[in-house]
């Protein structure tokens, strides 16, 4: 029944969802909980890396959770679909709203309702915004240690929908890691209050990790109450050359024994990567003189009042080099310096990007795995587009390469680009091959709800369907992500 | 449809099952795969502590994942119940069978498949007893830090189906935390194998953390790949006197900052805790002079290859008198000092038994709340029966006190324990009315299905009956156990 519907401030818009619906949702919210706004929905309406196009006609601002309850009931008794989004900073399309279907944003319940230096928990509103969790926590010489890129405008209620990773996952864990208590409002708006603080609970199925990860399929998440840690007050940082890949993960292993489990990063990249952001990020200088196939850096963390990381660290190069694990290293001595390898690290995307065209892939392997995939993702590559410039790097503590390619040096970007979804069938089947993942930190969304049904488990297939069943059995809660129902 | 089978090297006996089941069991197992004999019955239907009587008359024993879900598929059609059991070292007679219920035993599947070093990982099928497992580790150097009192018996699937926790969980986390893969036969036979050494993995909703605490009762665990850890070469032990209970959480918290969160036990008990212990059990000897109405045992850890511990609990302790947190301390400057401390706290439940009657609770709290469970359930409970003996110890950094009572010294013990039920509702109201557990660590079986109900937000249990229905809708896996279905 397509209506025309006059909101406040705007002019008429035509839009195709049932009036009464409309209505009723504009005067639950209030003028100030919605836009039909062409410029305000073109906003929500695009994805990070334009893949998908959204087609929402309206977006909801509930203020609170009695509001999203609201919104949610409305909807199901209509029989309109719900997509919910964070700060939409996702690579998936998992908030990307068809025709017809309607975007609920939680960007106005961005509220931290409560931090317990005691508890070392935080209980915060799902659209709270990463960095500002993260400011809230060293407020109280705390840390909320969830840091990825999009921290400054992706809001929490979205990682833990996505159960995000990011770079200090080896040391506290994927977001999953670090939630202890969600509320959750329901399909038929029904609220499920888990908002809890408890460390130990064993009354009953999982219901909270349920959620997680569940991408606004099975419920909107309104709130959560997230661990917090001491806070670092020492680190020391290494950049090492080394051998081979077998030997990062030797290195990694020593490492992890001999700093105590101290690690909060360790990552990996190629030769070709280091180089390539040398090249083109500005004010990078080349860490190490001794050229490798490949380097890592290694920062490790300690919140001890007085605790010698430096010479921690270098207790573990000596017996790297001992072992033959490393073939050169060294340490941090200034900020100015760990800056620099930051920078190194974090520059590769860009330095990517400058360099021409990518293709990319957000996969994982057991650790122990990772050598066989980089070998076999390479050979493979290079059978496929000779000359292909492979740049792998990432988090190989947790077995998560961003296992990137760069267009040879003489081919057309496009030409290079047509290759993305056989290169990525490719690599898929490898890391299929090895037990990996083949979404490691991005989730399914829209983009992979095919690729998960051919690499899944048909009996794991079947769960995830009967889990969608039980709970959204009218198929209204963020449609056709993670997994097609009906 | 009574029949009479006649088991191999027994006498005929009796039974409900349907006869034709039996045969196609029993045929399936082999001469080793199943029990009708009364004495191996006797010790599987016989409760950890004799609060349910198990009615089974057929015990299965398959070899392997094939055999289980060839007994799940029987089962399934023809109607009949499995009943999975571990260990059978469980409190809350999650493993008991009614009449007409057949138990499945997976003390033959104790394989430990793989040790990796390099993914800090272990594959072990799910009749692994868990001393096994952390001698497994041991030999690798390395940690698997599940640890409590029946790892000599328990085995690993009942550790992961009941998420048990115990006593490293401030430091690694309950066994939810521990598991990186699992493989699960479901109601009908189906095999998923999840049995993955992902360290990140976001390719649908999480089915392991579903199964983990499920109690058997959406599938049967027949595999896992478990997390492990450096092994600690150092430690430090303290004994500690507390000036009040709101002490020993800013002690907490001291000692997670400047230990760098290197503890690995922080325990706390009641001087009449400490004292009923020294008094009752041999050789333990006081630890500190000083009088003080709670105490607490704080264990540190690394895996560093040098780490002064003792100096950092030092200073721990400096600054914790500095801020009237601890009225006094000690730190054990041997193996056999150590020992004695870990006697007192490990000897208290004994002690009690000596003691008398208890009355005993599987609860816990945010953190920040243990003063107040402790101060208005002590008031309750003297109320309820004049002379008690409140006896409060456990993991107060996980929020999880065994908060027990010892009679009153001239009462009758049956007299005593016939306040159970009552005393129990009056100290989980007061665990409900602080956001609290009423099962912390021991889970729901049948002991606490209608207690949960009582507690439970009903958008709870509507969610843990649409996920039972879901996956097991003809109710034949533990039926009765965690949630009343149909």
């Amino acid at each position: 029944m397509p209506s025309t519907v006059t909101p406040a401030g705007s002019s008429t818009i035509a839009t195709n969802l049932p009036a009464r619906l409309v209505a009723e949702l504009q005067a639950v919210l209030g003028p100030r909980g919605w836009s039909m706004e062409q410029d305000v929905l073109a906003k929500h309406n695009r994805e990070a890396r334009n893949k998908f196009t959204g087609m929402a006609e309206l977006v909801l601002y509930p203020a609170n959770t009695g509001e999203v309850a609201q919104c949610a009931r409305l909807c199901h008794e209509a029989g309109i679909a719900l997509v919910p989004q964070g700060g939409n900073t996702g690579r998936c399309g998992g908030a990307v709203a068809d025709p017809g279907q309607i975007l609920i944003n939680l960007a106005r319940m961005d509220k931290i309702l409560e931090t317990d230096a005691r508890d070392f928990t935080m209980t915060v509103q799902a659209g709270a915004i990463l960095h500002h969790i993260q400011q809230a926590a060293e407020d109280h010489d705390l840390l909320f240690p969830l840091s990825l890129g999009a921290q400054g405008s992706c809001q929490i209620g979205g990682n833990i929908a996505t159960n995000a990773g990011g770079l200090n996952v080896i040391r506290y864990g994927n977001t999953r890691d670090l939630v202890l208590g969600l509320e959750v409002v329901l399909a038929d708006g029904t609220v499920w209050n888990g908002l809890s603080k408890l460390r130990k609970d064993n009354t009953g199925y999982d219901l909270r990790d349920m959620f997680i990860g569940a991408e606004g399929t099975l419920g909107i998440i309104t709130a959560c109450t997230l661990k917090l840690f001491p806070r670092p007050r020492h680190l020391a940082t290494a950049w090492v050359a080394l051998p081979g890949i077998e030997a990062a993960l030797d290195l990694l292993a020593l490492a992890r024994r001999e700093t105590g489990d101290a690690i909060a990063a360790f990552e990996l990249m190629s030769q070709f990567a280091q180089d390539l952001c040398i090249s083109h990020i500005q004010n990078c200088i080349t860490p190490l003189e001794t050229r490798a196939p490949w380097y890592a850096m290694i920062e490790i963390t300690s919140s001890r009042p007085r605790d010698d990381l430096a010479s921690v660290l270098e207790g573990v190069l000596e017996r790297a080099l001992e072992g033959g694990f490393i073939l050169d290293g060294t340490i941090a001595q200034s900020e100015k310096q760990r800056a620099n390898l930051w920078a190194i690290r974090e520059g590769i995307p860009e330095a990517q990007t400058l360099e021409g065209g990518s293709i990319k892939h957000d996969v994982s392997v057991p650790v122990s795995a990772v050598p066989a995939l980089i070998e076999q993702g390479i050979k493979q590559a290079q059978k496929r587009i000779p000359g292909i410039r492979p740049c792998p790097f990432g988090h190989v503590g947790d077995g998560n390469i961003h296992f990137n390619f760069s267009q040879p040096e003489n081919m057309p970007k496009a030409e290079f680009l047509a290759h993305w979804e056989d290169l990525n069938r490719d690599i898929h089947d490898i890391v299929a091959g090895l037990g990996g993942s083949i979404s490691a930190e991005h989730g399914i969304g829209r983009l992979k709800v095919d690729e998960l049904v051919h690499y899944a488990d048909p009996a794991k297939i079947k769960l995830l369907a009967a889990i969608k069943q039980a709970l959204d059995p009218q198929n209204t809660l963020n449609p056709g992500k993670v997994i097609n129902h009906k």
